[in-house]
């Protein structure tokens, strides 16, 4: 990569501009939010996939990287929940300035927290993505239990049944899984980041 | 970067070494230890722009970028020290896992939280540097001007003064910045960047 005796020497620090040029790519968050089971993860990670594949250099935050890492001293309680999103939405900042297409996938579901994420980042470095089923539909689908679970008691606060869901007032996307199939959903972000010029075509 | 209509699709998900196959190198962490004004920071900016020029995916954590943002919740006490290093000991395992060459310039003083961080890597993911200086001459070169507030009582719990560092017992590499230039301590790393296969020569 280089000879020991032939180092390169730059001025000033290397900034996101930079990180993005070697990428061939801008760097954004894309914010997948929505109840669980709504398909968030699954999304996000058949987008990856995606991406990668063309090339690009993505990494997605998810609960299972995040709530036993970096958030495990972390709960369910109102605050903690705050905490939570506060946190992803910081280190999602990290990673655009490193210049990642960052995914990120929680349920989020207060408009005020998603709101104070948005405003970490500067115009077109978020990208707020509303994966929308139906409750009925999440609950139908329950593919970690967790509904069955809340319904009888064993899970608090839990979004949809004791916890509200606020919808986003202005997502940038807005997904209906009861509609599309998952490529579908796919192919309108990829759609949605070449028409934006975040990805070359 | 794709067509429309002709999305690839892939098996499962995105791992660390899909995404190290396209940078190209290994991602790691370069943890810097050190006391204030040992050099860490500017060993590690100019080393970012030395590995940046050479084509590789860099991102640099300091105090600047998280102190300010996602540990800006945090203050100078024992413990909320022992959680600054924790949270960027876990924001590292993400960037590392993301397949960046991370770049972290903090004192963390303490063996204890050093090991902790190590404890999260799997083998050859971290690799630790002390930029070592005598307190004297930190303390003469006091870029920040800390020192001096410190000898006056404006800063408590300061590093050196009346808070302890410890040395590392075990760390990768030694840079002594009263004999080595930058230069010459960012040569010194490259090569070992090298030698262990981190980079591609």
């Amino acid at each position: 990569m280089m000879e020991e005796k032939h180092i390169t020497w730059h001025e000033g620090s290397v900034i996101k501009q930079d990180r993005e040029k070697i990428k061939g790519h801008k760097g954004a968050v894309l914010w997948f939010t929505g109840l669980s089971g709504s398909g968030k993860s699954t999304i996000a990670a058949e987008l990856e996939n995606v991406l990668h594949a063309a090339g690009a250099h993505t990494y997605r935050l998810d609960g299972d990287n995040v709530r036993h890492g970096l958030n495990s001293d972390l709960g369910f309680s109102d605050g903690d929940r705050v905490e939570n999103i506060r946190r992803v939405g910081e280190v999602s900042r990290l990673f655009v300035d490193a210049g990642l297409i960052t995914l990120t996938a929680f349920i989020s579901p207060f408009q005020k927290d998603r709101e104070m994420v948005r405003s970490l980042f500067n115009e077109g470095e978020f990208i707020e993505i509303y994966v929308k089923a139906s409750l009925e539909a999440c609950e139908k689908r329950d593919p970690k239990g967790l509904y069955a679970k809340a319904r009888k008691g064993k899970i608090h606060q839990f979004t949809g049944i004791d916890s509200p869901y606020e919808p986003p007032t202005a997502p940038h996307l807005v997904l209906d899984t009861e509609k599309l199939t998952i490529e579908e959903a796919v192919q309108l972000i990829v759609s949605y980041l070449q028409k934006h010029k975040y990805l070359k075509n």
